[in-house]
């Protein structure tokens, strides 16, 4: 049942689109899954994408809104009215997805939507979740879960799992609740269809079952779901009261989306980017890093034109300005990455900073004297000029160390002020260890012409 | 049951150790997960975290084996005979745990491993796991699952269940399989418990589930799982024939694994480095990335060199030697990381490479402009040289454009011949980058001196 997006299958489709041959359309694409079908709407232009979303039915429709784009979602529902988005949209989706779509609407047409709703209970459900921060262990949440109190017997748990089921897609775990709907632990219905049927729940449930509060954030659901191999997650209020679970789908999605955007700020891009976005945009996430590369770029230029007259007496000096940035910028980003990865990945944060430092200054100074004796060598044999030799060894062994120090310091201090660590690694600490390479090469170079 | 590692419990359990209070130290690690343990043993040192690991009973040990670094775990195993390792961990194990685990012991080792298990079924599993290769759907996969025959009612299933079901850790999904052992189709829990005993399996299969073959990359079970939101996934061999399941926290392992090493790749680090690495290993993966840089800076010097005569006509060419470089830079990381995002991510990777090309073109195009005009009105109102200005601003427009050229199609490039694209971002991409933005600046510079 593999799905391969291919070139003629679009094309025949962008035919059938045109002929509105709305039967052939629908049996085209009857075997494939809603996140298919959002697929191949993006190979399509947005008038015929719109065409095909048209003629899908309420689940598999709203299945598929869910899919596609943020843009295209929110451009595709600003035309439709409040009692459609409810009826033909939100009404089929679980609460979790129903809040998240609800959430990117106007706050006017919110409030509509809800009043339109037909089942009062479901709208209250997407009204409490609409309520949480995004990022929030509540605002990843679904309210669709099957909770069972503590007292009854698989007999009876059995019988409501199948009354509550019905509006579930999937139950991996049942919530043991007590009378006060405080969660008292967790049972895997295998374990639920392997008792005898007149087994108390209570014997049955195993204490101290993982859970979140609705205000952790969602890293901290993401961690404490990878740790634990976790499938499912209940979610908490203050007092233990079970409010939702969170289910391993959506915290990939959030896994990705962390990683991809540490990756991007690495690469000095800011804000998320996707093929589907145009030049203008693509354009904007990048200007800041390269805005700050030219400002680095012209202190740069100001560092040097201070020191002008070492330039002049040796102008083999300016030869190696280049080898000296790129090393100092490398040396930063190496540093930055592996501290701004283990803030990340939170688990282990024990390591006091004193132990972090030193490790990476030991790293930093032994690779500085590796490649400060290489350049050393190289100078020595291939130019001859002693006080160049000099200087562009003595030089990179500083800048290495420096940079490295930087490289380590400035994310854990970022960290400490709660600003995301990660804006740091990427062209910012190239552009810091740029400059102070330049500043220390200069005024190495100013001692050695002094002295020799 | 919140599980939060302090210096205060760390300080106490070492006194417990070095006390040899067993029963004190059982006492107070009970509550904990065996991925706390593990944690639990990185903050302790090699010979206490050892002492507390042979306290652990049987299947709590072979857990918290599965979850500490791989280095310890091989220096662990290295000093137990095979049938301890056998009958103490191995067999307490699931397949693909103990398949992994294997894999890192010596040839022969294995094998006495495997001839010393009493459960033979187990050990031949194990060794057919052995055979595949760790980075596919079958060195991932895991032989515990429940299958079931297409011809049989609920109730048979049931009952089948409980028996194939005790080696399980969870269920979520039975498996439902013709007389051959084909995969028919997927059947959730959730369904089976919730329809009258004696309807036929037949009727309650869905067609078409999802399924990847044994020698499927990992990546593409990551891609699969992660699209059409599974909990687990179902394995079968070239004629279809069942022959495993993945399970979904193994592939959030990967998922993680796979966004790290492209971090890292990115930032001039090659293979994995965690916080417990020593000085030697954490400095010999940034070395390779490190020599291309300085390499790439003698080749700059060379460049210069031969071109000293402008750098001696305007000494304040050199000033600006770092910001075409740092831009240069910048611009190819950007362009690199975006393409190399959009190949890794897999799923739209269906633009035509002249279509990827020429929207980042545009925005090279776009960017360039604007710099290369902020850079002319900075150098004609700041410096007042206008060789030197023209020099710089159109050097920094071809630079920029050339320079998300080489980052769009050098990756681009290295994927069509099948070598991962992530090494052309970080130090690769910047270090050629830099040598051209310097040929240019020179030839640019040259161009001018010769016409004004």
């Amino acid at each position: 049942m593999k799905f391969e997006l291919n070139r003629e299958f679009i094309d025949q489709l962008v035919e059938l689109i045109a002929q509105k041959a709305d039967a052939e359309i629908i049996q085209s694409i009857s075997e494939f899954h809603a996140a298919d079908i959002a697929e191949i709407m993006e190979e399509l232009d947005s008038e015929e994408a719109q065409y095909l979303f048209l003629l899908l039915d309420g689940e598999l429709a709203s299945d598929v809104l869910i899919e596609i784009p943020e843009n295209d979602r929110k451009r595709f529902l600003k035309a439709l009215p409040p009692d459609v988005i409810a009826h033909r949209f939100i009404e089929f989706m679980e609460s979790d997805d129903a809040a998240d779509v609800m959430a990117e609407l106007d706050e006017d047409v919110q409030d509509e939507v809800l009043q339109q709703m037909e089942d009062k209970e479901q709208a209250g459900d997407i009204a409490d979740l609409l309520e949480y921060d995004e990022d929030t262990a509540g605002g990843i949440m679904a309210t669709e879960l099957v909770a069972v109190n503590e007292n009854w017997t698989v007999q009876t748990c059995l019988k409501e799992i199948s009354i509550q089921a019905e509006d579930i897609d999937e139950i991996y775990y049942v919530y043991v609740v007590d009378d006060n709907l405080v969660l008292r632990g967790v049972l895997s219905l295998k374990k639920l269809i392997m008792m005898p049927t007149h087994t108390p729940i209570k014997s049955l449930v195993t204490e101290g079952a993982h859970s979140v509060r609705t205000d952790a954030s969602q890293e901290e659901v993401a961690q404490v779901m990878e740790k634990y191999d976790l499938v499912a997650l209940p979610v908490v209020d203050q007092i233990g009261r079970l409010k939702g679970r969170i289910t391993i789908d959506d915290v990939v999605d959030i896994i990705r989306e962390e990683a991809d955007k540490d990756y991007q700020m690495a690469s000095g891009i800011s804000g998320d980017v996707d093929e589907g976005d145009n030049v203008f945009r693509r354009a904007w996430t990048r200007i800041p890093w390269l805005f700050i590369g030219m400002c680095g770029g012209i202190v740069g230029a100001g560092v040097l034109g201070s020191h002008s007259s070492q330039l002049t007496q040796i102008p083999a000096m300016a030869f190696f300005i280049p080898l000296i940035a790129a090393m100092a910028g490398n040396v930063g980003v190496q540093s930055s990455s592996i501290i701004v990865q283990s803030l990340a990945s939170g688990a282990r944060s024990f390591d006091s900073i004193g132990r972090k430092l030193i490790k990476e200054l030991s790293v930093g100074f032994s690779t500085a004297l590796l490649f400060s004796i290489l350049i050393f060598l190289y100078n020595f044999f291939f130019t001859g000029n002693m006080r160049l030799t000099y200087s562009v060894s003595i030089t990179l062994f500083i800048v290495m160390i420096f940079a490295s120090l930087f490289g380590t310091v400035i994310p854990l201090v970022l960290n400490k002020l709660k600003i995301d660590p990660a804006v740091a690694t990427g062209p910012f600490i190239t552009t810091t260890n740029d400059i102070l390479g330049l500043i220390i090469y200069m005024t190495v170079a100013k001692m050695f012409f002094d002295v020799l």
